[in-house]
């Protein structure tokens, strides 16, 4: 604690811990969603046949974490829907994202250094959320270890932990897959975020709240920045992933397809061969502009 | 209100707002549900194999609203279990429809003059339920604008938006479509009605909710009772909905599908020309008869 | 009640009703569940793929019953989450199951001696939800008879209800069948037994408690290790049902799957011939075997 102390870290860390999400903050989270939702294919049609149901799905993106954390704690699943300000933006968001003339709004917030500091901006966010869900689950079980992780986890990971029943309202069924089986980098990311911000919640890591959530914050916003610059889907974790499930579960690797998926990038992180993965990513674009 | 008041509406209204549903207009309100369940394709089969599967898909076709809505409030989806005879009622409608010698109920039931009686009896409860879900929800969220829609509208549309659900209850599974990709007209009214009675609930609307409620049960009855009896499907907003799509969202008359499905009615509403829908409607209950 | 003063069950069954389940009973019951889901197929490849949802599943089979309930009741479903110690436990157990070396816990447990033992331990615990079930709900509910059934049932089958979900997690998704269309022995079981907790519950059935549920946990039990020792699935109640579904539905023998899956055990109890089930078993258990 010494460093942190002679950087003024500390004192930083607080006014950052303090710092309001609305509107700055909670926009970038929304454009940035339901950008993510228009690059799923389909979507678009979606936006055409049924308006509704493509709104709903914007929520979904905007506010999954919201409805699946309360779900779990029991509450009413649509509570956050009381704050008629973040659904007025997050719909705005929406309609200009899909339906704005020549598509103007999608073009500005696709357009690569716009969307590097919104992607930054919703990490920011991503980690807030995880920081308040161990705490709010703290306060209702304050031995429930379990109960604080799940909570963490959920408000990290938002609509993926549902994405099945979020493309099933799109006409769209998966069932071979789901988030939990392959877990992407921002659901991984969460997952560990979780642990931390309980251990932290229930005094085993001996950091202060607000340092961790500065340093787990910075963490998640530059890798997700130099991944999306990257076009890059693999995990950073890999190589630390497969050395610890190789010593608990006994598989290489970390299982046969998450070997195939994540190995590549840990070996290669500089090779400037496109993975599947990016190449997806450059299809599914290349769809979303013909769609259009 | 002028006219209101010459014709003595207002004190009708009043009087009608205040009638009890139970037990004639909820016994046409199951029966009616339970009528719709038969004709789905498989849930003779289903009531022969499973008795317990079939009662419970009619307990969803008859207390879906509930259990969505309770859902959504964050208490116990069974909470209207509890009402005993409202239960035993509408497993006496399933018994009789499903079980009776000689198919005699079914056979009383679904003969036209009965059926369009019951049907403007159904519509009464729906009309009803929205407007004590919104009211419901007004209650519990005194500004959550959304959450008074989406409860009107998930008490107004009942089973129609878990269908996805109930069909997977039968051992059906249809993920390419749902009632809110495609809206069928009870599920539209539904949304609206919902928006009406909020706009009353948070005196946007300058009317009284009686008034509002014995127009919108009026007008719900009339349209439904028209459609069953000529054995339409095509929503009577679509002309409507097809300029606001238009304007709103740029794409011509609502959709591509939509437009096919819904336009036809509207420009040609008196056409004898059997849609698809109507077409669709003979051959299920063809099949329904058969399957006895 | 002479018979049972003489044999004193009655103060045997109160001090069995107060014998606690953890952790004897309860680890039991983790074995044997987590066993039945190292069955399915390609629970193994899940468990290499990716821990975490092999360990979600392993939670849903030990804790399943738990979490429909409390949703049932509008609670929060993770609430038992906040029990570390139990969860502690069924995690080790998966983690000896899925990964212990030379798969030595799996080949010990799966040894049919101490497969009965702990299957008949496991059925004492089913009772108690049951019992535990109802009398939950009839504190939240007085007189919500159905609410009873519901709960105590649930309560009583657990994670056999939500399969198909279960399954999902897995990337698994078997829509033609459920848990409710073809109901197996302990679902059924647990219904009857939520009916008959409700009877007593409500001073329908002049027995008391404790009596009661040690005469349907004797019952249960034996009839359970049998089946288990006879690698049968068939129902022993098929008989009692194909009258009673003639009498009640007018179908002959409870519908055409259901005789004739369960009527070959009631006509042939004692003979040797192998039934597609049984069959089945023994691929699936096979299939386990290679896999590892």
């Amino acid at each position: 604690m010494e460093v942190l102390s002679v950087l003024n870290l500390g004192e930083f860390a607080q006014i950052f811990s303090k710092m309001g999400m609305f509107p700055v903050f909670d926009l970038a989270y929304y454009i940035v969603s339901i950008l993510y939702l228009k690059y799923e294919p389909g979507s678009v049609e979606v936006s055409r046949r049924s308006p509704v149901a493509s709104w709903l799905c914007a929520m979904l993106y905007c506010f999954g974490s919201y409805i699946v954390a309360d779900m779990m704690l029991g509450s009413s699943p649509i509570d956050y829907f009381q704050h008629n300000s973040h659904i007025l933006l997050a719909s705005a968001v929406w309609y200009l994202i899909f339906y704005c003339p020549l598509n103007l709004f999608y073009k500005c917030v696709a357009f690569m250094p716009v969307k590097l500091v919104l992607v930054a901006l919703k990490e920011v966010v991503r980690a807030r959320k995880i920081a308040a869900g161990v705490h709010h689950a703290h306060h209702a079980y304050h031995h429930g270890f379990f109960i604080m992780v799940i909570i963490g986890y959920v408000k990290g990971s938002g609509v993926a932990l549902i994405s099945n029943f979020e493309q099933l309202l799109r006409g769209v069924w998966r069932p071979e897959t789901n988030e939990i089986l392959n877990m992407s980098f921002p659901t991984k990311a969460s997952l560990y975020g979780a642990i931390l911000f309980t251990l932290q919640e229930t005094h085993w890591l001996p950091v202060s709240k607000s340092t961790l959530l500065l340093i787990f914050t910075l963490l998640m916003a530059t890798t997700k920045v130099v991944m999306t610059a990257r076009h890059s889907h693999g995990s950073p974790f890999s190589l630390v992933e497969s050395w610890v499930c190789f010593l608990l579960f006994g598989s290489p690797l970390g299982g046969s397809e998450d070997n195939h998926h994540h190995h590549a990038p840990a070996v290669a992180p500089a090779s400037p061969l496109k993975s599947k993965e990016e190449l997806s990513e450059g299809t599914r674009k290349r769809k979303v502009k013909k769609a259009e």
